[in-house]
């Protein structure tokens, strides 16, 4: 059975929100769960949850917590019983399978690559995320985990995501393509000119060439890969134009009664649309590269996302991504 | 008097998009317009409009167009009576203060560069666009016209900045921010951290850091600094967005009869909010650094966008943004 190893310690709205999207997670998928962080928290959090499956649980004590704005170096080096590092040492020493948090997303990363080491051949380690598109859903990396990336960089993003997608899109050709700034081979910066060349000579990816911003959206693409600087811009763009289109509706429905009428109306189908837009419903994000499964979710995860989270992590270890990256690369 | 040249053949929905536009713009601001493109074109174009203010129009021929996807170089050296070059050589020869074009973004760009020369001191050109924030603008440049970017040129962007904001959103001292995939110092990739240490040290700018692409839309900052490659895919992507937020809105609306019913009360608010968020409405994007006055209109212009890149062309000129640039440029 996959055993997860979770820091009840991480995000925003922990550890309420953790233990519910763990209560969720529990009850739709099958896992053994490691509770990290402080026993007393979570023996506390357990009351709250009478039919809890202890037998399918494991408490682990971590008395320290990393804050959310911490320095990750500093963390890795000072908090040697915090939750992120208990958490990913469980990983480590094969006592789970994955690790999940939506803790100080820098500490988690920095723990990771430290704690689990690069999978032989990898160069720099890349968060992959899931992107709401209009036909489901795109696997877009690097979301911010190497911000100085070169051209073969981007060419292993492809191979990882390329694994990642089969795993979590269930899709066994997955379209690969590079975000660029038009989609002519000859468009784009010096490092993604080299890249287009890069992945057009590996046979062993459906690269369909370079797709722009808006066509993330869309779907042109299964996986779509670029720098984490850029991958993290446009991620936190769309969170803030989410945000922005909720306070309209929210000042407009306030501004008259026909507008109050109208958005009630519509409020079913705004929910549905929030719904598959909201990046925070995607759930965790895997770091690729690492020795290991270790699931980034967003500081202000719900339970929702925290359940997706984990569900993210029993799908990426059942169909061992890690495995497959190692052997791809290996043969390389 | 203001004498602007416009390419009456750029774009997608030229010529008749071009005039009506131009239409509206002699109607709302003060200037002398010089209609560039085939002759025949204009005179039957202008049969459209009885009472065309032909007293502050002149008709310049321009036989030759250069198609949406060209190439830039390609048609800079071979199409000499372009409406592109024949509209840049009225700015270079003082026949006119600005050109206005909505044509092959590449091709406008190149020519402009090539033809009117940079301002001493400026390493590289920028396209300042302003992105609607919730407050009113916030000027956003490079747009991907300088897709590697150095410390240097942004730093350089921050000026160039700082003078075009002053002159279109009429703020004395605009806050200058350096978008960032982090809102610490210590954040960044190598390029915006030495471009932090750049900023800082320049006191003649209003620098208020890093800021995250979820904060442009909020009006975080009065002018975003950022390198042409990431300009250009968040605009691209927030093009994405409006998108499939109007697919949404049309789709829902035949889902039901309440849907139908809520859509239509909602129909005013919607109008007022896309209007807001649509990036075509803002009209033009002023090439900075070269030495002239150059607006690139986005390709899909409506005749709104053509009017509002009209009166970019004024404004910038009436208050002398080149002759600011190269002022502050000299002096460093």
């Amino acid at each position: 059975v996959i055993r997860i190893s979770l820091d009840i310690m991480g995000g925003d709205h922990a550890p309420e929100e953790i233990f519910q999207g763990a209560y969720l997670a529990l009850k739709e998928y099958e896992f053994h769960i490691l509770l990290v962080g402080p026993e007393e928290i979570t023996q506390k959090q357990l009351l709250a949850f009478p039919d809890w499956p202890m037998t399918r649980t494991t408490i682990v004590h971590a008395p320290e917590v990393v804050g959310m704005s911490e320095s990750p170096s500093l963390a890795f080096r000072k908090k040697k019983n915090s939750s992120i590092q208990i958490g990913l040492n469980l990983v480590k020493d094969h006592q789970a399978e994955a690790f999940v948090s939506a803790g100080n997303t820098g500490a988690v990363m920095t723990a990771s690559v430290l704690t689990l080491g690069r999978i032989p051949g990898v160069e720099r380690p890349a968060i992959g995320t899931l992107m709401p598109s209009k036909h489901g859903y795109c696997l877009m990396l690097d979301m911010g985990s190497t911000v100085d990336c070169k051209a073969a960089h981007l060419a292993q993003f492809a191979i990882m995501g390329h694994f990642l997608a089969q795993s979590l899109l269930k899709i066994e050709s997955p379209r690969i393509a590079l975000l660029n700034i038009g989609e002519e081979e000859d468009k784009g910066n010096q490092v993604t000119l080299e890249a287009y060349a890069l992945l057009k000579s590996n046979s062993d990816l459906n690269f369909i060439g370079n797709v722009e911003g808006k066509d993330i959206l869309y779907g042109k693409a299964d996986v779509v890969v670029c720098d984490g600087f850029v991958g993290n811009t446009v991620l936190k763009f769309g969170e803030g134009v989410t945000a922005i289109f909720m306070d309209f509706f929210k000042s407009e429905a306030k501004s008259s009664v026909l507008s109050l009428l109208g958005a009630l109306l519509l409020k079913p189908a705004l929910k549905r649309f929030l719904k598959t837009y909201d990046y925070q419903e995607v759930g965790g994000a895997p770091l690729l590269g690492v020795n290991g499964v270790s699931i980034i979710a967003h500081g202000k995860s719900s339970r929702i996302a925290i359940k997706n989270a984990i569900r993210s992590a029993v799908q990426t270890v059942s169909v061992d991504v890690v495995g497959s990256i190692k052997k791809a690369l290996e043969a390389r």
